[in-house]
């Protein structure tokens, strides 16, 4: 095995606060256990989850790393006991529980695609986290299937994105909502069938007006709070709400008699607190259904900017500025 | 074909109110339509809804009859246009849109199935309502399996004799909600395997006991309002809460992000306004499954009392009173 340093540089949170509490750091490279890899990091995603992580809102599951970063694109560097040697030197894309804003990165081989033909490491490491959540919540949690229309917030963010490009590979019909006639351009550029200015129109009126007065099939939502009623509202009867995420709160009212008349299904999941077990039967139909276009092109994910690793605060800034389209990413 | 009166008994809904509003009529015998059957009713199941339809709060749907009455069951007399003639003089029981208190009633063909051999009319009117309810809602909406445990409230209500016959039937753990010690221990007598009596038991505290903290897979909810944030508590990680009434009101408080981090499932149905297509796939699969073990008596419906047709008004009074322990019935 190619001689690995002791050492590497990762970023930190030094304490809960503002992006500028990312720090770098030197830290001991991290040992990859059995059933897990060592990958040499070329590109780590950023996430909402990170900037919540960074703030103290959201803590890393039991036995997580602390670094903050969900998803990496590298090089496979050392296997853990009793690992398969063939998978040294492979290029590969990887969901993490965390400590993906490093050089070097653990992940479970289960965890692990390999970097499809065509991609970049930096596009690469843009894929698992919003693909295995998009895929999950909206085909596994919704049910979803082709020739159904679908409503997702922020279509311009990670997961805004990545959903219009898993609907446009699937035949799903999506409407999106963005906060500026820009957004709304870039998300129609994308693909999405139809993209609604909320700071200048009802998204339940317009939502209602583009299906014919019948709703969606499923929302996709990290919204939450008074959102939630006027979501049910885009639903048609039948329809499905997942919950993400809760951006403008967790106490929400509901309409009981509505679900039940109306045989609305609502339910939720978050990705990250998931055993390996899951992620590596997600991955598995991930690699099995996404991955065969991706490699013959049919799709890449909407790239925003890239920053250096120690940058990784400048990343954050512009993430919580909330002007990306698409995804933030980091170089090692 | 045997000649038929052109006018029957029925009790009718004279005014929205009390038991007394229950005033028999004279009415045309109902003609069966293409795709229908009209029944000779010997016995018809009272049900909470037509105690809600009587007070005026719940309008049968468009197209029903007027008259209160879920299930029958009796002797095919006539067949609508086209039907088969081999159904002529065949005793049926079968889930009706509306006038089931009635000397003659129209049902679909597909929501018909046979008397089971060994039970009276009374017991197979008892079967339809509840059955298709319970079996919809808690194995095709919350897809409880066998090695589940269930909580189900008002357990000797129909719906909770029911459920725990079901739940019996099909190797499921069943957990219910009494008002009293006595109907606690009719329903242990029925086969419950945990009654708690919510009189002088905090439930959510009872159902954590008995399931060592962990919780149950499902909860079939008639009550609502201040049950739903109990009922939840009351559910393991990834568990399914199938809402079919909410006789504690319909504006409930929900916390999203437990909705979101324990992947709970919040849905609910009515079965009234379903189409006839859904309801005869319903028929049909309830004749596949649970019929062969009715037929071999492995389970009855657990019988309360029967009344007179005439004395529907009594058998309301009954229902509402809340001392019945299973099925109230009209006989004809």
């Amino acid at each position: 095995m190619t001689s690995l340093p002791v050492t590497m540089t990762a970023i930190a949170i030094s304490a809960p606060g503002g992006p500028e509490v990312l720090q770098p750091v030197e830290r001991p490279v991290p040992q990859p256990g059995p059933g897990e890899v060592l990958i040499r990091v070329a590109a780590a995603g950023v996430n909402r989850p990170d900037v919540l992580q960074r703030m103290g809102h959201y803590p890393p599951p039991p036995g997580a790393s602390d670094l903050p970063g969900l998803e990496v694109a590298g090089t496979v560097v050392a296997v853990g006991p009793g690992g398969d040697p063939e998978l040294l030197g492979q290029a590969m894309c990887a969901l993490v529980a965390g400590g993906g804003y490093a050089e070097y990165c653990v992940a479970p081989i289960g965890s692990c695609l390999p970097v499809p033909k065509g991609f970049s490491m930096a596009e690469a490491a843009a894929l698992p986290e919003t693909l295995f959540t998009v895929w999950h919540n909206l085909f596994e949690r919704a049910w979803v299937r082709d020739g159904e229309t679908v409503l997702v917030h922020g279509g311009t963010s990670g997961i805004g994105t990545t959903a219009i490009g898993l609907c446009k590979l699937f035949d799903i019909q999506i409407i999106v909502t963005c906060g500026s006639a820009e957004k709304c351009d870039a998300a129609r550029a994308l693909g999405a069938d139809l993209a609604i200015d909320y700071s200048t129109e009802d998204y339940v009126e317009a939502v209602k007006a583009f299906t014919g007065g019948k709703g969606v099939h499923a929302v996709l939502d990290m919204v939450g709070g008074d959102y939630l009623p006027r979501n049910l509202a885009c639903l048609a009867d039948d329809g499905r709400h997942v919950t993400i995420a809760f951006q403008r709160g967790m106490k929400v009212e509901l309409n009981i008699a509505e679900v039940m008349l109306r045989r609305l299904t609502l339910t939720g999941s978050t990705l990250r607190a998931r055993d390996v077990d899951f992620k590596a039967a997600l991955a598995d139909e991930i690699h099995r259904t996404v991955w065969p276009r991706l490699i013959e092109g049919a799709w890449k994910p909407a790239m925003d900017q890239s920053f250096p690793l120690a940058e990784a605060a400048a990343a954050h800034a512009r993430m919580q500025a909330g002007e990306h389209v698409g995804k933030i990413v980091l170089l090692v």
